[in-house]
Formats: C-alpha cells, sequence, structure tokens
C-alpha cells in the first residue's frame, strides 16, 4: 500500500517537472460558506490537470531499460496528455491508445506531445493496448490504479499542506481515485486531525456506494453527466487505501456542479471543469457542518470546452 | 512624479489588504514566441483587477480627519469596486457615482462591498461626483491620475520583480496609464537594462498617438473595442510618467485581441478580459523582435461577461 515515504519521494522526482500550483482563496465564497477555502489550483498545473504528477512519477520511476523500450496507456482525457509530456521529459517513446471518438483538442494535445496515437474503437481500448504493450515490450501506465500514479498524485496535498500548515479538512473530486487516494495518504500522515473527503457526481456514484457497502462497486453505464473526467470506476488499491483512511464521500447533483464552475470562472477567474467544481458544489451541500473549518480544495483540472456553460 | 520610494511605501501600505498573485508560465506560449513569458495575474487579485492595489493606497494614505470623512469617486468599471473595497478596508464611508448604464454584475460587486451608488446620466459623471464631494467634504480618489494609485499600481511589479528578478521586458495594458505609469517607475528604477511597453487596442489608440507626438491626444469617441477597461484617455502625471521612462505602446487590433483571451481561457485555464489580452496580442505582433528574451506581463484583470467568446 502507498504510503507517505512513497509520496515524499515522488515529490524529489517530479520537482522542476510539474508546477508548484498556486492557493488562491475567495472573499465571497469564505463569506457564502462561512468558513475558509483553500483552492489548491491544479487547473493550472502542466497539460491543465494534476494528472502531470502521477504521469511524471510513474515514467521517472522507471529503470532504464524498462524506459527505453516506452510506455503505453489507454486513455480519451487527461491521463493521455499526461504520460506524453511525462515521456518527453524523459525522451522516451509512448503510445497512447484513444476511441475514434476521444474530442479533436485532446488528440490534439497529445500528438502535441510528440507521442503516438492508436485509435481504436471504445469497447476496444483495453485489448487494443494489451496488445501493443506485448508488441513493444512497453510498459503501461494505468490512468490511477497504479502505486506510482497514486504517489505522484499526492503530492499536490503535501504541497497544500506546505502551503497551508493548519487545514481541519481536503477535498478532492474521485473518479478512479488516484487523486483521492494518493490525498488521504499525504493528508492522513502529516495531519492526522484532518478529515479527508471526497466529491462525486451523482450521476456516477459507484465511490459512494462502494463505500457505504464496503464492496467495491461497478460504474454506472451511460452516465448523462458534465463530469467527463470523473467517468470511471473506483480502482481497486484505490479503494483501499480510501477505506483505510477513512475518506467520506459527498454527492452532488448536476445543477450544483455546473454552478460551481460558473463561479469558479466568473468570481475566481479560474476555468475549472466542471467533474473539479464538485469539490466546492460538496462544500455548499455540507453548509453548517464546515462552518468555520479551514479546508483544502484541490481544483483538479481546467480542460473543457465550455458546453456546460451555455 | 512619482518614484520608486513612493511605490516601496505603497506595497508596505497594502501588504495583507491585496493578494501577492501568482506568476503563470505556458509551455505553449513560450514555444509560441521563442521567448520567456511570465504572466503577472492581476486577474486573480481582488476585486479581479490591480485596482485594488492604487485604491488600497489611496485610502490607507489618508490623514484620519480626511478618511474620517469618506472617499468619492466616479466609474463605471473596476475602480469603483476596488475602492468600495478599499473603504472596507479602513471602516470609513464610500460613495461612487456609476452611469445609469453600468452593467447591473459591476453595481452588484460595489454595493456588495457596502459602498454607496449615486446613478447618473453618462455624461454628468463628474458634475455629480464633484457636488457629492463637496457636500460631503470627501476625499475624491481618481482612477489613475492620482499620485497614491500610480504609485499603488506600481506594486505588481514591484512584486513580479521579486517573483522573476531578470527580466529584459515589462509589458501592460494601458488605458488611463495608472499601471503602466507605476510600472514604468518600479522597473526602470529596479532594473534600468529593461524595457517598458505599452499594449492599447488600435481602436483606442490615444496612448500611441500622444507618445509618438509628444502632446497628450483626446479619446476617441465612441470607440468600437472590446476592451471596456481601455476606454479612458491617458491621464496628465501618467502621460509624463510614460515619456520620462521611455515607455512605447504597441497596438493591437480587435481580433487578435479576442484570440490572445481566449488562448489564456483555453489553454492558461485563466479569465482575462479583453483589455489584459492586449498584452499577449502585442508580443505575438511583435514576433521576431522579442526572441529570446524575458518578458513580464502583467495580465491586469478578469471582469468580463465573455460576450467575446461567442
Amino acid at each position: 500500500m502507498t504510503t507517505l515515504a512513497d509520496v515524499l519521494a515522488a515529490a524529489e522526482r517530479i520537482r522542476g517537472h510539474v508546477h508548484r500550483t498556486p492557493v488562491l482563496t475567495s472573499r465571497s465564497l469564505d463569506a457564502e460558506l462561512g468558513a475558509s477555502v483553500f483552492c489548491k489550483c491544479e487547473n493550472l498545473q502542466k497539460v491543465g490537470a494534476f494528472k502531470a504528477r502521477g504521469a511524471c512519477n510513474a515514467v521517472l520511476s522507471l529503470d532504464a531499460a524498462t524506459a527505453a523500450r516506452g510506455v503505453v496507456t489507454h486513455s480519451s482525457g487527461n491521463h493521455a496528455a499526461a504520460l506524453a509530456y511525462a515521456a518527453a521529459v524523459r525522451g522516451i517513446p509512448c503510445a497512447v491508445v484513444m476511441p475514434e471518438t476521444a474530442p479533436a483538442v485532446k488528440v490534439a494535445a497529445v500528438r502535441g506531445y510528440g507521442a503516438e496515437i492508436r485509435f481504436c474503437r471504445p469497447a476496444e481500448r483495453e485489448a487494443v493496448c494489451a496488445a501493443l504493450q506485448q508488441e513493444r515490450g512497453a510498459h503501461l501506465v494505468h490512468p490511477f490504479a497504479d502505486p506510482a500514479v497514486i504517489a505522484g498524485q499526492g503530492t499536490a496535498a503535501l504541497e497544500l499542506l506546505e502551503q497551508v500548515p493548519e487545514l481541519d479538512l481536503v477535498i478532492t473530486p474521485v473518479g478512479g481515485g488516484g487523486l483521492c487516494a494518493g490525498t488521504a495518504v499525504a493528508v492522513r500522515a502529516l495531519r492526522p486531525t484532518a478529515e479527508v473527503l471526497a466529491a462525486e457526481p451523482l450521476a456516477v456514484d459507484d465511490a459512494a456506494r462502494s463505500l457505504a457497502t464496503g464492496v467495491r462497486q461497478p460504474r454506472v453505464d451511460n452516465p448523462q453527466t458534465w463530469a467527463d473526467c470523473l467517468l470511471t470506476a473506483l480502482g481497486e488499491p484505490n479503494f483501499r487505501l480510501l477505506q483505510q483512511h477513512g475518506v467520506r464521500v459527498v454527492t452532488v447533483g448536476e445543477q450544483a456542479m455546473v454552478d460551481a464552475a460558473r463561479f469558479c470562472l466568473e468570481r475566481m477567474k479560474i476555468v475549472v471543469e466542471p467533474g473539479s467544481a464538485t469539490v466546492l458544489a460538496a462544500l455548499r451541500a455540507l453548509g453548517g457542518a464546515i462552518r468555520g473549518r479551514r479546508i483544502g480544495a484541490i481544483l483538479s483540472g481546467g480542460n473543457t470546452d465550455f458546453a456546460w456553460l451555455r
């Protein structure tokens, strides 16, 4: 299981290759909630999301012989761009299996970092990736169910605790659970009095159901949600880490999530994708329960086409 | 004339009342320009613009008796909210004369900081404000042609030079010239080898014409521009400071400005109002002339209704 030592080693490894992202506050948000909220802006991270941290840690952890054979993954989203970036940092080959339905802007981002793209039908992603991996002898970097990725994602919370030491509560979005698990490891070790919460859209509430039932639950099929970054179901090691650290899930509706993303845009002047805005929507839902508390909110990404704004 | 000592005193005075805003970089911007651009994010400043700096310095500079009678100004934009905020910080009365045509969101912001609003017909702004000032014995804080305001705005560049010491060039937008003049004072004193540039929309190019002719030129009537924050003509002390420090103006077209604002939104994940995006548009226009240079770009504000995005 991932520990604080892994997160600390990751921070050392990726230093200089990822941004130390700023922490922003909003007087009007604090007034509304009656709390002090410190927003860790991973939307301003390289590739526009925290994913750069985990991908860099995974790629920089590889021994020279493995690295030389390159890395592969399958992803339609931010992890693809993050792995392409990390591979470019190390100067090794990277191939990404993407569904033919992937948005053009994401395809362009991956290509921009110099990775090879292999397109496939959405249902064939894992099979095509496995075949590619064997063909090349390449190393598969899973988007979230990978200890090196989890440790890398935990470095955002590590920085946040350096930037704002006395937090009572840290909240992250949860999809596959890479960010949330890494955050739980770092926060619970460094500040045991602080609680860790996970924000999840109701439309894809498998993490809430998994933690409530104690059994990892499958994802919802074809969910209708703006949170395109949170469609994946919780990974196995991620689930266990969330259990171990007593992470509590708060679910939010679509309108609350979009309202929170709009608040970030109009009041905080930052682009936060709807799935990431779940953390602010969750804080609003918690209402009186967080009054007077000092809260770290990890705004995980800012990659969006603004369709939700219309 | 405003000097570095005034800017240093302002920084001391406003500390804790304004944000030390982050500096962001963009790999794709640097690659496009062949330069290193350090964006000073005053769009993430309190009230969404650098104006909080000058207003706080002006209000906190007042002696107790003057302060007790309150402050007034006329503004339809960011200065109104900034002065309301500064007055709230000091706990003194603030009245703002706003044209009836002011956007509802700006009116709400000023009211949110507890200021009194007096509406008037747009052409009567100055007269109504002068009458109000006399009636109350209040102190008028001009949006830009005021030494305390200019010194306050200069603190953004002061911070930027602390955050990124070795700059070859600093660029700001220019409207009334408060930010640009304060920046010129700070940069030319602390780093005499660095050049200061001002970015201005072609549609309201009075600063370019004023500096080119050596005579302060009137503003364009009813300009058609998205840069609603840059409609005012250069102030008198501002003009003289820009002349004294050899500031050069670069003019940009509307499409280039909107394209730059969109780049900030989509690639840098930050909201920058079109008038502020002039600095990036100007850098693009300069092309080869800035190759290899280290550039500070002050992104002055983020208050926009996104109408330009459609």
